[in-house]
């Protein structure tokens, strides 16, 4: 029989459906092999050779080994869902009948990873990994200081059930001039816990996934990789910092590159078994404002895009998973997390 | 720029990225066109003569026109989410570490709309349509007084995009042993309102809506249609009845013909204008044990599944939708609801 699972730090309840399990092997998927395309696209605004077909770099980190080239560059989104605030709008909430409304004031920056048109995050060496993570930590920061910023949200749309159309491998970063409503459920349930236990959920949670190891995927000094107990979706993955941080700001050198080395062998897993599947990553903070608080723990949560939520899902907010966490951590822990080779990428 | 908009009845904020508007017709999609479907395929276990390829039916409405043929058949799903409790299994929350679960105690059944495995709402007559929408009532009815009912969530899911891999036309009805944490947010969300101004914030939202016309799709005696002011995606459609009913069991024999027909009327209009899209329908209703509350309304959504929610919408809850409901509106009033004909089918 099926069973409710409960997400400790959402509160959100999920359906764990074992008896509609399926192997990995079986999740089918329209997938554009990284062998079919050319290392540079003339048609593709993020290769090199086209840097004015995107607004004006942000941010660029050189390739160490070629000079003159870059290794990662972030600029703004083209076709912002957030902007800033060229007309002075007041940044308060209107009236519009009933209803309220706000101006979209933001930013939205465009991370491209890589030059290569067909490389991918668990193709890259370690150095070129850690260089991504700082582009992710300096964008962070720098957005954090613009006075309308509420939040800022860092993600990754890898593929088309992910809603990516561009191939060229890039993650996204939106400052937003409200805290999204999800984020405030989380802070209001961490805050919860707090108020109960007097400890932070997301230490509790580290504390017993460590001991219980049933769904530990993989471990490094400052991180730790697990399928969380009330995964809503087949091998879903949460990237936590064993040290407390309510904000992404305030993480350290050698932290930003232990993330960036095991979010790299996550992906690598994830590549292998799932034969590069979609995938969404999201990685979730409290804002600024709340730095210091002790019911928050920022973290990375990766979302492979196997299923299609459905009317179910939809109307309840309960995930149908059909495959139990812990299977998942087995077949995950199974997996190599090296980094994906030329050859494999040719098979 | 864009602008975020706060739906009333749940709280949650999107934002409405005109700047990004598309034309209908750009919305691309992988249809299978119902002209290249069999009336009747061997392998589909909804099709007539196939009947023992599904549990024994719960409820049948005979043909009118065809004597010992069935027009509508409610089974129960082989493979459920949720399932009876044949096990006495206890009806609470056990803990599991520092987690919760309990036993998926429910039920789940498909509702085969037409023996024809090529057939659609949108080309049901409307006789045949309210036949499908007295199935609904008459298994919603049923379903609530099963003991350990506390919702009953009726849903479709139409195409891939939307979750299902079946193409021969039916519905689902999943009964759950709890209230699910969507339907628990627009209850509190429904409460504050009512505590703040003592009106149904459902009630409130029609009479502004019908007042102001800008986003109503159509109307008849019992119900009305529009896109919702925070639509979270492109052609989102609500289905609201006149009259105050918390829950669905106490609709009236000629509000539920209305329902049908004008649940019809919306369904062409999709049809034509988006090409057949995927899309997902929910009929949201509080739990039986709040029938007489003064806050809540029952209603009917439809959310066509034509863009995908990626990573920003994931982590924050915020949708992107980038065609403004009142132009949704217009383009749906400007299309035909009438039944779709087979000529239309096959073009």
């Amino acid at each position: 029989m099926s069973e409710f699972r409960q997400n400790l730090a959402t509160g959100e309840w999920i359906i764990i459906a074992a008896e509609r399990a399926r192997r990995p092997e079986s999740f089918a998927r329209v997938h554009q092999s990284l062998a079919e395309l050319p290392a540079c696209d003339p048609g593709c605004p993020f290769c090199p050779g086209k840097e004015d077909a995107t607004p004006e770099a942000i941010l660029t980190l050189p390739s160490p080994a070629k000079p003159g080239v870059w290794e990662v560059r972030v600029v703004p989104n083209k076709y912002p869902a957030l902007a800033p605030d060229d007309e002075q709008n007041v940044q308060c909430s209107i009236h519009d009948g009933p209803y309220l409304k706000r101006s979209g004031i933001g930013r939205h920056e465009v991370i491209i990873e890589s030059p290569l048109h067909n490389s991918d995050l668990p193709l890259l060496s370690k150095s070129h990994m850690e260089a991504v993570a700082l582009a992710f930590h300096q964008r962070y920061n720098a957005l954090i200081q613009i006075p309308t910023t509420e939040l800022v949200l860092l993600f990754r749309n890898h593929g088309p059930n992910a809603g990516t159309s561009i191939v060229h491998p890039h993650s996204q970063i939106i400052a937003t001039s409200m805290v999204p409503g999800r984020v405030r459920t989380k802070l209001y349930e961490g805050q919860r816990y707090f108020d109960k236990y007097h400890r932070c959920v997301y230490c509790d949670l580290l504390d017993y996934e460590v001991e219980y190891r049933q769904r530990i995927i993989m471990e490094n000094e400052h991180f730790v990789a697990f399928t969380p107990y009330a995964s809503s979706m087949p091998y879903e993955m949460l990237l936590l910092p064993r040290h407390h941080h309510p904000t992404f700001s305030s993480i350290e050198p050698d932290e930003l590159r232990d993330m960036a080395h095991l979010l790299r062998d996550l992906l690598a897993r994830l590549w292998r078994l799932l034969d590069n599947p979609d995938y969404n990553f999201v990685l979730d903070t409290a804002p600024e404002h709340m730095s210091r608080v002790p019911f928050y723990h920022w973290h990375l949560a990766i979302y492979p895009k196997i299923t299609t939520p459905a009317g179910f899902e939809i109307g309840s907010g309960i995930g149908i998973n059909v495959i139990p966490p812990e299977q998942a951590a087995v077949d995950l822990r199974n997996t190599s997390g090296a980094r994906v080779t030329q050859e494999e990428m040719r098979r």
